[in-house]
């Protein structure tokens, strides 16, 4: 059986992993025969919004691996522990905490760093040649990831999309319901909830970009 | 279209909504014509949890009507604002959140109260014979609810199902892919995370019960 790793954020859009997009594809997984193992970095969240107003709320941070655990069902590792080895793909989902946590995308734009046991665990999954899937705002990740040459999608907003083409890369615009795959690569995007309106139009995409996943595993 | 409100109780199975069964549950609400309003009650959560250890964290509570907001992406209302005649059904998923926020079965037991605007609602909804769903250990408030002779399942948890049928009520055991359909009451209750060992047990009773719910709605 197949194992996909899938590298989340948080628990929650606006500070965390979108958890629509995280379910729809822990069960597009399953669903498709393979396993999954949840990881997140040890680390603090940029910061904790109220998801009811959108504010930033006056409380201590929150740790991105122990809110992710409310996402895992308690079953999760640090990703720093993760070994790239045991998995035969790798699945990241959007939110912003993509943009806030795994990278600080959302804060500095086109001069992004990403976090380094993210750069390590996806760096390590490419060169052995196993595809990976990013979703959302995820994919802002790739020039950093795969590349200048990497070809993904965020969906079809030109601003985010020329933010992301000035770190390198070429963005391909695509519908919720559709998926852009860099063959040679070996990574493939999706729009989600970057374009989404309902539950059921993320899963049309998610659900097509876990099978291309599969399948190139 | 018909309308199916979804009360949450928090977001992360050990102090609020477990997350699969409510995604999975507004999932099949969408896959099967309807829409749904997820609303939860403006109080604090009982406590909360690390979900990486399993114990309580020592920060101030977390309010269940901005947790849960996490779950809606932020569209969601106060339970006690919510009107019972907008809504052709309801939906209750489990998690611990089921028992320790909107009732305290998991502290008192058969001495259970349930929150007084989880009682108004309900029972406006199942006065108007509307459907009622609750998968889990959300079935517990059902004696409560609906009265002495509402058959319910938590599936076949012998201590569980005694405890809850000290209160009223007939349990039926019931494997994590089927229903319980109380057809004269309207109530419908599968079990859920109390038995499914993965996302896609879990996905089909949720989807077998919200099929029902909707076809009774």
């Amino acid at each position: 059986m197949k194992k996909v790793a899938v590298i989340l954020s948080g628990c929650g859009v606006y500070d965390g992993s979108e958890i629509y997009e995280s379910v729809l594809t822990l069960l597009a997984i399953e669903e498709g025969g393979a396993s999954y193992q949840c990881m997140a970095p040890d680390i603090d969240q940029l910061h904790v919004i109220n998801h009811r107003t959108g504010e930033v709320m006056p409380e201590r941070s929150r740790n991105v691996l122990t809110e992710a655990a409310r996402l895992a069902r308690g079953e999760i590792i640090d990703l720093a522990e993760a070994d790239p080895a045991a998995y035969d793909a790798l699945i990241i989902p959007g939110g912003f905490g993509a943009a806030k946590n795994l990278c600080d995308f959302a804060i500095t734009g086109e001069n992004c760093e990403v976090n380094p046991d993210v750069v390590r665990f996806t760096q390590a999954m490419n060169k052995a040649g196993k595809p990976v899937g990013l979703m959302c705002i995820a994919p802002a990740m790739t020039p950093i990831l795969f590349g200048e040459k990497v070809s993904f999608t965020i969906g079809n907003d030109p601003e985010t999309a020329s933010t992301i083409e000035a770190m390198g890369g070429s963005h391909q615009n695509c519908c919720v319901d559709e998926i852009i795959t860099d063959t040679e690569m070996k990574v493939v995007t999706t729009p989600a909830y970057m374009l989404a309106g309902s539950i059921t139009e993320a899963a049309s995409g998610i659900r097509k970009l876990v099978t291309q996943v599969l399948e190139m595993a």
